[in-house]
């Protein structure tokens, strides 16, 4: 077990940024030790500043915490740290991360570095080799610290199922996505627009999706990564659900393996976070189910402490290859989880 | 205006059943005759026999009239009736309707018979030829009525939108559903299933899918129907919401029209419904919407009385030619309004 | 009928202000001229300013016309207008109103000014002689101009059934309110806050429903209006339902009524929107119906095209005489309806 | 410890004998021996005979036990059990728990006996000398075994809150509820009547609410329990909430305590559950929150894992003495875990 790290967590006072406190609580290697938010919170009690989301109770020793500004040197009177946790708005993201990667690991959950070529984009059970990027983003930039990032909560669950088909040879996926409501933050969703409804549209997502697998899912070699050359179409939707994305995939593939073949091999799929039993790692990354009308939001989102991917009614497709529903839950894994995952996997390879 | 027609409605108390009655209240060429259930309502008057689930009032009229069994001779003797409008469970519909058939017009909500080589499956707007196949049906079968029948609830919204596809060459349709909870009946969906929560399987929904719409849009050439040959794939999902059936709606085309060509053609495609003016028509079978988030079952169920189809999100794809959403409203368009809309047809044309 | 009056909506963009304009299209008394909001829309066109939330289609006119700033100037330069609707958020409410209203008639549903002595609380079926207190306003204030107000959306319910017993003697009201989200405006509850969920609190309600309703029933004796003095307690929720607000009521009363004289005193009670036979008045204010389990939200909320009352569950009570529950639609008779009812009665009264 | 006793339950695959195997998983005093349902599942696996619809997994040796039928012999076949719970349709339960009641103890959340003069009605932290009054029962009755009862659901909640205040001297309770979805079993609550909606009736509940606390609350002398003299009035309703009944309660009491005082009574509040730590037992059976929002079923129905009462603004009432909101987890502390606690004071008292 490595010393523990102390950690700033930006964007604290969001409902990831909740998430990031209430998964952090009795982590064995990390240890909470700055929050900050925007200028509306700073300066307040944590339990003044945010609107406690969790329905597990504000723990006492956070509520009384003061909330520091999203700036280095706020956060940096405000107590040491090893480490940064951002779930920060797009736009508030790129400039601050920079800031503070110049000094510090960052674990980003924002958009707005994930394309960069010298940032890699994790999935800890798929690419955990492309951490090495950072060495070339440190090199180029003059950095002390760092940034890496975790894909959007849409792309996780979708791209945890495709990394055990690579091997089949994946030449298209497009995927219809059910997006529960935490994905929109709080307050986010009203609730007049999803009651007895779905909203058809999430700003943005469909380019992630379409887009950031590739990346995930390509080659590192040793200077850059070569994305995955898949095509990818998403249609993105929103659903009266509270935590949980749930996708309707078709996945064209060059080989035509059986559904035990691929079952299989969903099933075996372990990476380096089973290897090297990370704290938040899920024992199986991908549970396959095999009732008729799973996986299901509320029953499947907390699969593996909420860090597995939940794969079902996988079968045959009669015009791509096949097709299944997977579910992730989207706070946990596809978010404060992953990021979590995410900043285990850079300590045990002594990399934060 | 032809003669008003009597009508038996077999399945009277059930979701679609009511809706029947709803919709033929005041109706110019329909009135409502015999209502028919099963061996537990018959007897009762209707109030007593259903639970009434549409939010206008059960009419007085029909509260008091008596339910008769499902079976020819009950319904003669609770009145006179010239055609017949069905919507029964799945093993009964088969023998039921051809007890009927062989006497009257049965226009039918059951898939029983929809795949049966002499009975048509009818969406008036496509294929009002197509229900000259009754002639093949009465003399091959020897019967004085006949069954016609209606497509599943999920398909009719899709296979509106295709028709006007048609003429680009359709080669390949993929689709995610997202349906309605009156979709199931009553009491259909438990709450307990669908708070919180999507349901991601349909019993024998996606096989439905896959292969009425060939059939609608097929040719007849006077003695059978040769079914489109495009390839159909599709994956179906219960979310909660009353009303309306959404779709995520994929398609490969032979030609590549620009958005503004397929819009046009969605927009222009009208059929002998609007021709004819039937009572039931929409004035636009498909609107086509240009906000980002739309349409939205909430919103655009009702559009056209709920006999029209609402198109939004039109877009080109990277993978197929052309990604959209619709939306129908499954107890209207796709169920009570569709039936009714048919039997206009075959009135108007001298069928029925 | 009058000559049509130009109508002015302050609040247009907002959730009320929408279903204003949804309810005067069609009108035979009133037009709408001047569309009034905050800065932030103020000269934009109507739809580029506000977010449509109506399920009818915001009508193509309105869409066009230009928003003004909420203050007489701008809305003079807008165009002419004869009286005033007001649904304004409250700091803006109280200032806004004495502006307008020292010119023209404004009908107001916010609280600012409802418990001014010198202005009217109506409801036109309790209270049409209170108008006459406008009189003593203009006197006292020195104005062309007036403020009428509205009560409460979850007072109006509940005054509508209590006015009927009063022959009998209220002595004490108790009353757990179970609200729909749309009485919060829109964005208004937020999707994450609601689901599988109730909140047990909404801001500053239970002060007005303990006091306005014995106001609306109080006595006007040409100079003021004597409070009825009964004590009333409330408790109200918000609850997971899009409009309808369902009222669980006990009332204490000095008689001792049978079931069937207190549901005689329901069904027979109209008053002078029902005598003047108001564009807007319902033919029953308020509807006793007889289901074991009903009113219901999503059946009853549009009876009388929203502007009855639904009462049900009518019994005896082991403590306090009687309970029953009541529904009222919020927006429309708890809102915009009863803005519109009460100008008519104005109107009709020559006051307006 | 006492030795481990063997379990048997009646009425295992519905919702509540679902959460009875839940809540026994790693009981330090019980082990599940026989489950047993009706005649449709008898002689099936449990996993093919029961829907399960906990969050958790369906154990693995639940899934491979047979179930018996509901009668002695096919219990007594199917394994040796040392006491009984069960959770049965009420026409079934009265026979059936008079059939096992006379050889083996039956803790029972039926109401069939709840109100029989010799049937205990237990909340253990209330009233734990009333299982004394079985004796009197073995006696009448010539029994070995025993029956004993819990109340009704959304009695629990409100009974517990009612203890703490009996020594202010309780006149009356009048108590609306918003009970949850699981209160009405599987499958329940149709989806189509809960949307968007409340059904303001749930049959037989106010009955039972306005009569089973006075029977908790009463004393036993030895022989036979006097109810306590206070008198209650209930309106009982359903929300679109998986678990957690919410009550909005009125009490009127002979003494005037401050708040302050009712506070401290309620948060002092414990009994023999507590002392006896039993395992089952909440720290608190009364958890008071602040915030001005709260119990919300979503956030504090699990609090004390279930077994714990929330009850939030608490204030002075106009016309009764006080006013505030309770919320119990329904299925939990009311049913299954409330089941067990009872189970484990009869066993730590030497009774069973």
């Amino acid at each position: 077990m490595p010393n523990k790290r102390k950690v700033a967590i930006l964007g604290a006072t969001g409902a990831v940024g909740q998430r990031y406190i209430q998964l952090l609580q009795g982590h064995p290697w990390f240890e909470i030790s700055v929050l900050a938010a925007s200028e509306k919170s700073a300066g307040k009690k944590y339990k003044d500043a945010a609107t406690w989301l969790m329905e597990t109770e504000l723990p006492k020793e956070i509520a009384e915490m003061p909330v520091a500004n999203i700036d280095v040197k706020s956060c940096e009177q405000a107590g040491d740290f090893d480490l940064v946790f951002t779930s920060l708005p797009g736009d508030l993201a790129g400039p601050t991360e920079n800031e503070f990667g110049a000094l510090y690991p960052v674990f980003s959950k924002a958009s707005a570095h994930r394309m960069d070529k010298d940032v890699p984009l994790i999935i800890p059970e798929i690419n955990p080799d492309h951490i090495e990027l950072i060495k070339v983003q440190q090199k180029q930039r003059g950095w002390k610290g760092f940034i890496t990032t975790d894909p959007n909560c849409s792309t996780i669950g979708l791209a945890i199922t495709l990394a055990p088909l690579m091997q089949f040879g994946i030449k298209q996926v497009m995927v219809t996505t059910m997006q529960a409501l935490s994905g929109a933050g709080y307050p986010g969703v009203a609730s007049l627009d999803i009651i007895d409804n779905v909203v058809p549209f999430i700003s943005g997502e469909e380019d992630k999706m379409e887009t950031e697998a590739q990346k995930i899912l390509g080659k590192f070699d040793g200077k850059a990564i070569k994305h995955a050359d898949f095509q990818a179409s998403a249609s993105c939707n929103r659903v009266n659900v509270k935590d949980g994305h749930l996708e309707s995939v078709f996945v064209k593939l060059d080989k035509e393996p059986s559904i035990d073949e691929v079952e299989a091999a969903f099933t075996k799929f372990k990476g380096e976070p089973q290897k090297l039993k990370l704290p938040s790692a899920p024992a199986q990354p991908i549970i396959v189910r095999h009732e008729k009308n799973r996986p299901q939001p509320r029953y499947d989102r907390d699969a593996g402490r909420g860090q597995s991917v939940v794969v079902g009614r996988l079968r045959k497709d009669p015009i791509m290859t096949l097709k299944y529903m997977c579910l992730s839950h989207n706070t946990v894994r596809g978010a404060a989880g992953g990021g979590i995952l995410s900043a285990e996997l850079y300590v045990a390879k002594g990399l934060a």
